[in-house]
């Protein structure tokens, strides 16, 4: 019973889903919905990547905690529009809470869209909000066991982000078997290794972003 | 309607927690529901303590995870009872799945019961599965924001185990700022902060552990 209770959910989320992903396919707006373990980087990460595209991409942010404001007004401070959202009490976002916040954005302006989920590796994976793709982050510091015990999320994701390798000298956790396990679940995963404290590896990232975003916008042209 | 059907679900569950708890009372069994994000350290935790204790205590473990028999694997080498759970996707342990596994073990010989839970920083704190404590992990690795951002955990656990503090000079993390606000949200909380790694400030803990098994087998002879 309460596997058919889940399900209705599930299915009742992707309808939200998919008219959220027709307006975003009608602006030209690419849309990341960046999930991760809490602390495993997800604001840091969305600073640093701020500071190097504004001034080429019109971005905004959607912040996703349970309570606390205090991730959008960290993003605030960069100068772009960011909306939070609290849960309250829910451990993901869904396809409903971000229905809600679009009125806040001028989406046919909007290049880029960043989501930043609550802090889970768990459940964000399971709904979807009418992104383009899923990006995850893995700290280092969590440990090398993690594709095998949350697969699902590293097999939703498009990208995953290992973050925090300036920790690594500290740490007994191993890139090869972290690589290697992830590809297992999902071989088409593209693997970026960088540190959001040091900046090493973090062009990457952004250079992949600008093209999915230049591709989305040349896709509305067509 | 997703409310009601939330709470129906929490009130099923807490039904099973209570016999499960009762159950436990009756032999004696002091039960820990061990709770982290992931990667915070839950299981290598588990091992140190069970090095420590189990010539004094007669321990057993139930593992949670939604999949793979990785952490059971660990513990079942250390030489005492271990079942695995694997959720099969769901994010947290209930009182069904605990109560599921009680056949496994010899609850009159058992003073020691932890529960390792989904590492999830979110869900396992609103599903009771009978235990007499709740005990969470926070890794200094995860910054010290995480009281505000999940604060039924830290409400609902009565230790909570600062982890990992030998990677403390590597990271931006104030340990006054966790004890300040885990405070705030639960007054009553027992803190350590400790080093599984290097076993700095773990004597606290296994003591603190000692006394609560002590005590509950008092209570069965009362």
């Amino acid at each position: 019973m309460k596997i058919t209770v889940v399900r209705d959910i599930l299915e009742a989320n992707e309808r939200i889903a998919r008219q959220n992903k027709d307006l975003f396919d009608g602006s030209g707006t690419l849309v990341i919905n960046l999930m991760s373990s809490p602390g495993a980087g997800k604001t840091t990460l969305l600073e640093r990547t701020i500071d190097a595209l504004k001034d080429e991409l019109k971005m905004g942010v959607i912040e996703g905690d349970i309570q606390s404001s205090e991730d959008a007004e960290r993003i605030a401070k960069k100068g772009i529009p960011v909306v939070q959202i609290n849960t309250g009490g829910a451990c993901h976002l869904d396809g409903n809470m971000i229905r809600d916040t679009l009125k806040e954005f001028d989406l046919e302006g909007l290049e880029l869209l960043i989501v930043e989920n609550v802090g889970n590796l768990v459940c964000p994976a399971e709904f979807k909000l009418g992104e383009d793709c899923k990006v995850m982050i893995l700290s280092v510091t969590e440990g090398d066991d993690k594709p095998s015990k949350y697969p699902l999320m590293f097999r939703e994701s498009e990208v995953l982000l290992v973050n925090k390798v300036d920790l690594l000298p500290y740490v007994d956790t191993s890139l090869e078997r972290i690589t290697r396990e992830s590809l297992k679940i999902n071989p088409a995963l593209s693997i970026f290794e960088l540190s959001c404290k040091t900046g090493q590896g973090m062009e990457s990232w952004y250079q992949w972003l600008r093209e999915k975003t230049r591709a989305k916008l040349g896709d509305v042209d067509l």
